[in-house]
Formats: structure tokens, C-alpha cells, sequence
């Protein structure tokens, strides 16, 4: 199957009749065919109102319909073939081995929330028995459980066509939930998204499901976007990009006359703090396994080393020079667009100028088109404590050394860090006492926080955390990697006296689903 | 112990120099003593800072150090004795016996949470180990807890002087979370703020908390409790109250630099539903059980019915006479605030004077102060599908009766119904047809869907939400009553190859808490 400039809208599968959209192969600059028509606001509107016509027979679908449903979402992307992993390689730039990577996890991503619809704890049924006895007033039968918030709008990122796009963590953990899902397609990689999109509206016809339950939308602009994320029907959007993009749209979702929760996971420098003990004694590791992960992926990731921060003295001076040493070694890979190229070119002159920031080493120059130049700055911490713009995310292979006098300067510097997705720490055990005064700051500031490993990485797990404190994301209390995601698409729903027969399953006498249930206090099944 | 006239800002205890703030008793019009000064944006200030410098040592308290806590509040609130239920009947006009039965529900609210700390579940552990040797990859030991979201604003409402304010359900669940609180006293209530605060702070001093856990400000108009939401410190705020009051405040909370969640309780209407075979069979009873529901505490309940939906006809008509009757018997009760009255007197005017709007009956006429003539409408189905206005809270002992003229109509009135705490089915057996129709729809516009019952009583339990979609609240995802709410001030971390010594205790090898945990995808203890 090739791409064929179409966009999803429930079962109609035609193009647009906006401003057309071309891709990119941004490893050679050459234009890629289809092309596509951006959607219109007729057509905005056509798909919300299909998610929401779908809505209350999606949400009340069995939890192993639910479950199978996903499963077949993940075959229908594995028969999609080489294709696949042929366009997203043609439309990212990206290496076929991490395109292939990506892939597997996409897919082991959707059957992960088929376990996790499954086991049913999602719904967090509880019960409070009647007591009618008791005085003075007798209690009413309550009881809980979580259902689906409602169609939900998912915007994916450029830096992962597959993970966290058409089929990604969002739109896995809302169609778990129980939410049908409007897509807006990314532009960088508009092929990967029909041919991904196809797959999921295959699988919605395998499942006899009502065809709102997906569409797949393309904007040449922002108009589409905006439209849906405004768009009545829609309770709850899942982003990840720009923070830029991001707040704009967060600020959409909470002046629509019903606000909504919008997920916007934006921007994150990840700090590594390298305690002293570790620095002495794993040295030039450190400094190749640091330069290693920057540059990996040409420092595309969320979790990208952006700030490494130490004490000064002999065993800096050493690992920035086993650092320079290898990022001189280094490979330019080539970046995502060429806006995330340019982005990327004037965030890291930004740093080069900055009064307070050297420039230590860079990476091989190379003419390819959309080439990342690796780059590696020191500054002191005194710096980053008073200019805010040393704090800001340069998404790309450039990191900044940040040299501490002393301990106390480095806890001052981790309590002065915005929100950030990861806090890693490079210790040894010696350096425990240390770390143990650093660690109620970082998770305070951070989702993750490591030990000894790199931040680049996210494991699709229950305990995962891929959030954190604004700005990082929006809102702090989710996450959208690993299953803790489909809390994003509840809430809460308390029924009160109402016969057995009406009761959803999850709540009615005898425990019909053999859900873990809260009754009277107690877990019980 | 009586009120001084004193805020609390950490253990010091003393006059604010702001504007001075008097309670009054609304049953009589006459001033209490004493006088309070409102607090100034440099109390504002101390408060938060001490409450962000606290809260390291108490998110980490054990949970049962923190459960005992809790229960030290409930303690030293039984211990006010009768000064406190004479005050907060004084301020707030309300009879002894309902303070008393608030009294006591604040205390076992209080105990409630307690057994929710000791039990843990709300930490959420999750543990996936390491697989060290998966290929490609190995996987990194994860870890997963909840943690606190920091210290937290509470703004309490007026209409429940003690379950709703300064220990009420928002301090309690954050309380419970880990985080320090820090209130601002509702004007209508000032003394019994204060001695409920003074309880709280004594349990601080008993159990050798950090000052910053708790502290009271007073605010003479608005500026005190602005500041309070706009703090860095403050990481997350609860409010009941008016709708216009909670979105001013929600507005502050999403346009300060670090945007917070903002809880904000603030209308509803919740309507009920008379199906055809209840309203039959059980006309004059359920006539006067609405009457009686809506004049409960002169309707100053966020869960008064304020709409009554039934199919017109002869049964129909039959019920709105003995409404009527039933109506024109209620006694009128004091408001809570002549603010409030003045309100209420505005609202019922409005829909008295609306051209789709006839009054059926009106309650007892008194000249007492501030005294809350009960008043019955109706309207037709029609009316209110096109003119939002239908849909406004009326805070009060109003309602408005719904006619419509098929099921059909019922089921169209009940999809244009905005966001609501409560909505509630009147139904017999022969009904369930009809009210299977409308569940769908109900659960999706409201927090707690009943039947046979009247929304007013609002138990305090784990099966319980006290929430719903806008604008009943600002956050459908949540409950302001019950043990869920405790998730309102959580957010997760997650901890990645953390050597078990720098663990939280709840995530160490070998379970040392005894929670029942997520491991590997399977629950175990």
C-alpha cells in the first residue's frame, strides 16, 4: 500500500480541498509525492461529529472488544510492510534500524493497552453498600467508576513518525479509554500518517466498530488545528511539539466556552547532575557516554541531555576534554525538517554569543542538506542562576556544560530549574549523601528521575513517567508514555440507587467482569 | 475558646493590618465581634514561603505520622466544643442541629482520610524490573510513586461552614497528599475560620510538623486571594463558590507564568427526571419530596434540584398542585449572607419576569432578615432548548418545572444540558426502558446520576464524586468529596535504577510498607 493524498474521515476515505501539503525527504531536500490537500472546517466538523455519534457505543464497548480492537490496530500496522518503514525512513530522515525499532514499539505500545483495558483497573470501580439502618439518616447504595471523557483531537510530533503519531501513545491511551480520536496529521510526515491511519480505520471495519471512532485530518496551517481543538464535540487533546505550538493551543482548549484538558508535552533540557565521586572515577566513560547520547537521533528526543552540571576542578577539565574529544568524532545527522534545522542552527548561534557561554567543542561539518553539527558549551552556574535564556531548549545535539563551585551551588542550581521531563544523576556510592540531598528537589522539578543511564530512552511501561512540572508539559499529574495514560481520558462517575439492571457491568452485584473492585473500604473480587 | 480576631501565618498567631472584615448574623442583621484585619500581600508572601519550606519534611511524613495527623485535626475540633457550633450558627444562620451533623461530618471526614493515608493505595507503587538482559535492549529497573503536588490554596465556600471551608474536604484530601495548605477565611464565617484554624495549627504543634503546613489568611475583597493563587509556591488551589468568583480565580491560575490545576466547585442545577410511570404512581409523595428537597437549607446546597423535567399531561398536573400546596406550607429560611439573598432575590426575579416563565407558588412571606421565600416555575421544554438562560443557577430555594411533550423531548433536553454535579432519575420498573434512554446521556453531563432519591446529601465515602463537566467544575476528572479526592494533589514520579537506599520507602525492595503494588503487571503485596 502507497499513500494515495487521502485524508480519513470516519469510512470516507478522499482528499481534501485546501492548500495542498507536500513532503520532504530531508536527507536529500527532494519532494515527495502524493500530494495532499489540507482538510477544511466542513470537514473538522464532520469528523467531530462522527467521534461524538461513536462516542457512546465505543466507550461501551466490552473490555475484550475494546482490547481485541487495539490488537488489530497493531496486525493491521504490521501488514502494512515494508511500505511502512519505507515512507516514515523517505519522510524523517531517520536510519531504517530506529524506524523499525519505532515501529515494534508502536505496536507493542497498542497491545500493552489491550492488557492494561483487560485487567479492568482502569476503571477503578468502587461501591459503598446501602445501610439503610443507619442513623440518622440511612446511606443510599453508591457506587464508582470511571468512563471515557469523550472524543479526544491528537496531535503528534515530527520526532517520532510512528511512537508518538497516528497510532502513538495518545491515540493508544485514548482509544483504551474509551474515547474516539480525531487525529491532525503532521506535515513532516504526512505519508506515514495515511498509511498508519488506513491501518487503524482497517481495524475499526475488522471490529464492526461506528466509523467516528477515528479520522485523520491534514492542515496546511494551523486553521485545521485550531477548529479542532475548539470544536464542541471534542473533551480532551493530546499534543507533543514546540512549546510555542503547544501553549498556543493549551490556550485555545481553556477559553473554548467548556475548557478541556489539553496535554502539551513541550519542552525539556533533562539535567544531568554528575555527582563527584562518579566524575573521578568514570571519567572519560561519562564523557563519551554523554556525548553519545546527545548526539543520538541528532539530539531529536524530548529527553535530550540539554544540561550537564558539575563541580569544577581537575576531573572536569578532564571529561571536557575526553568530551570534545569525542563529539569532534561525531557524526551530523541529519534533523527532521528544515525548520527543526534552522531552529536549531539559530538556538545554538544563540548560545555561541551568549556572553557567559564557550564553546567547547563541535562535530563533523558536513554539506548534506539539514545536517546537525553537533555542539557542546560550558558556562558557570552563576550564569544559568541569572538568565533564564540559558534554561531555554535547543532541540538538536547541543548541550552546555555547567561548572559548580560547589555542592551547594549545585543544589541552588537544581531548585532554580524549570519543570523538566528527566533528572539524572551520575553517582557512585560514595556520593549517596549528596545524591539524597538532590533527589527531593528533582522530583519536584521532574517526571523521571535516573541513576547512572542517560535520559534518552523511554521504556513503554506501567511505572514509566514520560511528564512533568510545566514547562516540561502542561499538566504535571499525567503522563503520556506507559499505562498511567489512559487516566488522561477518565473521570469519575458516581451512580447512586440505581437498579442492578441498569448499573454498567463493572459495578452490578455479583461482579459479572471479576474486577478488583473497593467495596466498603476493602479490595475485594 | 473564642475567635480574637487573629489570622494564623504558621505558628504566629496575630492581628493582619489590612482592611478590617466583620461577620455578621444573618438571621438578625446585627455585627459580632470581633473585628479581623485583612492580611497583607507580605503575609500572603510569609505564608507561602513557609508553607514551600515545609514541604519537603511533610510530603515525606510516614503515613502514620500523616494519618494521625489528620485524625490530631478531627481531635482538636471535637475540642472546640460548643464555642465553635454557637459561632458558626451565629455567622451563618444556619440551625444548630445541621451544624452539629456538619460538625460531625468534618471530623469523620477527617478520619476518612486517615484510613485512606495508612492504607497507601493512593501511592500508586508500580515496579517493573530490570531485565538486563533483553535484547536489543536492556531494560532499566523502573519504579513509580505519587508524590505531592506542592502546598495548596483553599478557598471554602460559604454555604458549609465547616465540611466546605477551613478543614473542610479540600484541606483534608491535601492534607492527605502530602501537601501544606494554606487557607483563605471566608468572609461570611471569619470566626469559625479562625477556630477551626486554630485547631489546625494546634494538631501542627502536637504532632511537631513544620509550621508552614498550615496557614489562615483574611481577605477584605479580593486581593489576598489573588495573590494566593498568582504565588510560585502555591502548586495547585481548591474553591467553592460562585461561578464567577472560581473562574476569575481559574483564570489567574492558567495565566500565572507556572500554570496550576484549579479546582473549582462552582454551579449547578441538577436536574431531575420524572419519568411517565413514577410520576403516576407516586405523584403527591414525590411532589412533596421535591418541595422539601428544595428548600433544604433555603436551597443553599450546590446539589439543590433546581430543574424538574416531566412529560406534560394530567399526571404532570397533578403533581404541580400539590407542589403547590406543599410549597406554599415551607417555612422561609435565613440565607446565609445578605449577598447571598440579594442574589437569590435577583435570580427569582429574573425567571419571574422571563416570557416563557409562569410561577406556580411561592413559600411563607416574612419580614426577618435575609429570610429565602421558596419559589416554583415552570416552563416549557421548548423555552429552555432555546434560551441558555433557562439553564442559569438560581442559588436559592427556586426551581423551575420542564414540560415536555414526548420522551423524545426529554431525551433532546437532557443533551443540551450544560456540565452538572447531580442529575436524577424518578422511575419505576416500567421507566427503565425510558431511563436506559437517558443514561447515556446523564453520566456524560453529570458527576453522579441517582435515582428515586433528590440530590441534596452529598455522602462522604469512597463510591462518591462531587464533580462534573463544565461548569458544574473546572475539572470533570475529579471529585471534591470522597476519598478520590485525595488524587486532586498528586502527580507521578517515576525512579530509574535509584539504588534502593535512595528509594521512597514505598518503592524499596521488600515491600516495607506491605502496599499492594504493581509489579511486572501483576498486583502483589
Amino acid at each position: 500500500m502507497q499513500p494515495e493524498g487521502h485524508h480519513l474521515i470516519g469510512r470516507t476515505i478522499t482528499q481534501g480541498s485546501g492548500a495542498p501539503i507536500t513532503a520532504l525527504n530531508p536527507a536529500t531536500g527532494e519532494s515527495l509525492t502524493p500530494t495532499w490537500s489540507a482538510s477544511t472546517l466542513n470537514d473538522v466538523d464532520t469528523a467531530c461529529r462522527l467521534a461524538e455519534e461513536a462516542c457512546d457505543a465505543y466507550r461501551e464497548t466490552s473490555l475484550e472488544d475494546r482490547a481485541r480492537f487495539l490488537e488489530t490496530v497493531a496486525e493491521e500496522i504490521d501488514a502494512l510492510g515494508d511500505a511502512l518503514t519505507e515512507r516514515a525512513v523517505a519522510e524523517s530522515g531517520l536510519p531504517e534500524a530506529r524506524i523499525q525499532g519505532e515501529r515494534g514499539r508502536t505496536c507493542n505500545q497498542l497491545r500493552l493497552f489491550a492488557r492494561v483495558v483487560r485487567d479492568g483497573n482502569w476503571l477503578d470501580a468502587r461501591i459503598d453498600p446501602a445501610q439503610p439502618e443507619r442513623a440518622p439518616m440511612p446511606r443510599p447504595d453508591l457506587r464508582q467508576r470511571s468512563i471515557a471523557l469523550g472524543p479526544v483531537a491528537v496531535f503528534g510530533a515530527s520526532n517520532f513518525p510512528l511512537a508518538f503519531s497516528v497510532a502513538g501513545g495518545d491515540t493508544a491511551s485514548a482509544l483504551a479509554a474509551g474515547c474516539p480520536v480525531v487525529v491532525k496529521a503532521h506535515n513532516a510526515h504526512p505519508g506515514t500518517c495515511e498509511l498508519i491511519g488506513r491501518a487503524i480505520a482497517a481495524a475499526v471495519n475488522r471490529c464492526n466498530l461506528p466509523e467516528g471512532v477515528f479520522s485523520l485530518l491534514y492542515d496546511a496551517d494551523t486553521e485545521v488545528g485550531q477548529a479542532l481543538v475548539s470544536h464542541p464535540a471534542i473533551k480532551a487533546a493530546g499534543f507533543t511539539g514546540s512549546r510555542k505550538g503547544g501553549l498556543a493551543l493549551w490556550n485555545l482548549a481553556h477559553t473554548r466556552a467548556e475548557p478541556i484538558p489539553f496535554y502539551a508535552e513541550m519542552s525539556s533540557i533533562n539535567p544531568v547532575f554528575v555527582l563527584p565521586e562518579a566524575l573521578e572515577a568514570r571519567t572519560k566513560a561519562l564523557a563519551e557516554g554523554f556525548v553519545g547520547s546527545l548526539n543520538m537521533g541528532a539530539g531529536q528526543f524530548c529527553t535530550s541531555p540539554g544540561l550537564l552540571i558539575a563541580r569544577e576542578g581537575p576531573a572536569l577539565n578532564r571529561f571536557i576534554e575526553h568530551a570534545a574529544q569525542a563529539l569532534k568524532e561525531q557524526p551530523a545527522h541529519t534533523m527532521l525538517t528544515p525548520g527543526i534545522h534552522k531552529s536549531y542552527e539559530q538556538g545554538a548561534a544563540a548560545l555561541a554569543g551568549h556572553p557567559n557561554v564557550r564553546e567547547i567543542a563541535h562535530g563533523e561539518t558536513t554539506s548534506a542538506p539539514n545536517a546537525c553539527r553537533p555542539r557542546l558549551f560550558i558556562t558557570r552556574a552563576e550564569a544559568v542562576l541569572n538568565d533564564r535564556a540559558l534554561q531555554e531548549e535547543v532541540f538538536g545535539a547541543s548541550s552546555l556544560i555547567v561548572e559548580c563551585a560547589s555542592q551547594e551551588e549545585m543544589r541552588a542550581l537544581a531548585r532554580a530549574l524549570e519543570g523538566q521531563l528527566t533528572a539524572t544523576l551520575q553517582m557512585e556510592e560514595a556520593d549517596h549523601d549528596d545524591a539524597a540531598k538532590l533527589l527531593p528537589t528533582l522530583e519536584r522539578r521532574a517526571g523521571r528521575v535516573m541513576a547512572n543511564g542517560w535520559p534518552t530512552g523511554v521504556e513503554v511501561c506501567d511505572a514509566m513517567v514520560h511528564g512533568g512540572p510545566f514547562p516540561s508539559t502542561s499538566d504535571s499529574r499525567t503522563t503520556s508514555v506507559g499505562t498511567k495514560a489512559i487516566e488522561r481520558f477518565l473521570r469519575p462517575v458516581c451512580y447512586q440507587d440505581i437498579p442492578d439492571a441498569l448499573l454498567p457491568t463493572a459495578l452490578r452485584e455479583g461482579n459479572p467482569l471479576s474486577l478488583t473492585r473497593l467495596v466498603d473500604g476493602q479490595r475485594a473480587q
